[in-house]
């Protein structure tokens, strides 16, 4: 959803490279020990970035990766990482840029889950190649992905749900988990994004699913 | 769901053999010879038939037959097949009994579409095995299914259809088809259950799906 353009966002930005990375290249390989983790999440779309926090509180040991690619949201997610109350980037960075560079930001195998959350469904046909769960970022993901790692994807665009189901499936993932109305159970585990405490308000489905590489599922 | 007993259910099925097939095995690796047909649908848990009577007639050159084990219902669909006003069952059948013995009705190969509507759901975790689309019958299916052939699935049950896209992807079948909320849009070319009818008034969403043997995609 776009976003008022904020005359702010770019200087502010600017001010925090530390948290907000400009050259997330250099960190390629390094992410782990960066953030003195083992396991690396990165969440493609992170919005105003409360999915993100929360996580990061709830799994300190955990790393996280944020990456958007709209300044003015971008900032403002920057914004609310810094100034927050105990504000903790031990374990979290953002990366302001377009995912399409990811495979210049991070080594082969280097990414144990990524989380896909509410992202933008990009309805016509035309523009289906824009979505995160198309072929080419699939494809991209899985050279990114560890051994065992997994894709987390919710939702409440059917449209986008059902043809990314048959991505993955095209792509040579299979679904390790997989719900049209994940939120009728409780999930304390999980983190409630913004737009997802909409739609529960709501009283609309949220679809979610996890996915592998099959490959991956065989070595198990 | 259960029907209350019905007196003349059993006299009923005995009187049209002809039709609600007793020796359903002696047809095994002849049906389309019966039927006339080049293409073999089957429903199992037909219920009273609704289904499989406006199908036969939508597509009367295919072979459709329903299956169904509770001759109390058995009984009714029989009875709105032989009893409707131009009744033609030149290209259907019933059979009355538990889809178990497939194996023995139909040879290797037979079948062209398996088709799954509003099965129960069989919600207690020790009965998810009689599930018509948990493993053991999936494996069924999969030797009597013929290269290119198809399972087409519909339920209103989440908790049925979660499970059930996992059983696929684990038996080795992919997805062609998938659906969150089938009914929003116009399917002409399939006919409305009884079930499905009540649950889109309700305007619950009617969730669906159709699978393929791995292998059979891959020579396609």
């Amino acid at each position: 959803m776009r976003m008022r353009k904020k005359k702010w966002a770019d200087p502010y930005l600017e001010e925090h490279t530390d948290y907000a990375l400009v050259n997330p290249a250099e960190y390629a390989g390094k992410w782990k020990e960066l953030l003195g983790c083992t396991c690396l999440h990165v969440e493609i779309g992170m919005g105003k970035g409360d999915y993100l926090n929360n996580m990061a509180s709830m799994y300190p040991e955990d790393g996280w990766i944020g990456i958007e690619k709209e300044h003015n949201v971008a900032a403002v997610a920057c914004r609310k990482a810094l100034e927050a109350e105990n504000a903790d980037i031990h374990n979290k960075r953002m990366i302001v840029g377009p995912a399409e560079e990811m495979l210049n930001w991070f080594a082969p195998q280097e990414i144990d889950v990524i989380h896909l959350n509410f992202s933008d469904p990009w309805p016509k046909k035309y523009t289906h190649k824009r979505r995160l769960s198309s072929t080419r970022f699939l494809q991209m993901y899985r050279t990114l992905l560890n051994t065992g790692g997994s894709i987390r994807m919710k939702t409440d665009n059917k449209n986008l749900f059902e043809d990314s189901v048959l991505y993955f499936l095209e792509n040579g993932f299979t679904l390790k988990e997989f719900s049209v109305d994940y939120r009728r159970y409780d999930h304390p585990e999980d983190a409630v994004t913004e737009y997802e405490s909409r739609f529960m308000e709501l009283g609309q489905p949220i679809y979610q699913l996890c996915a592998v590489p099959e490959e991956t599922d065989m070595v198990k």
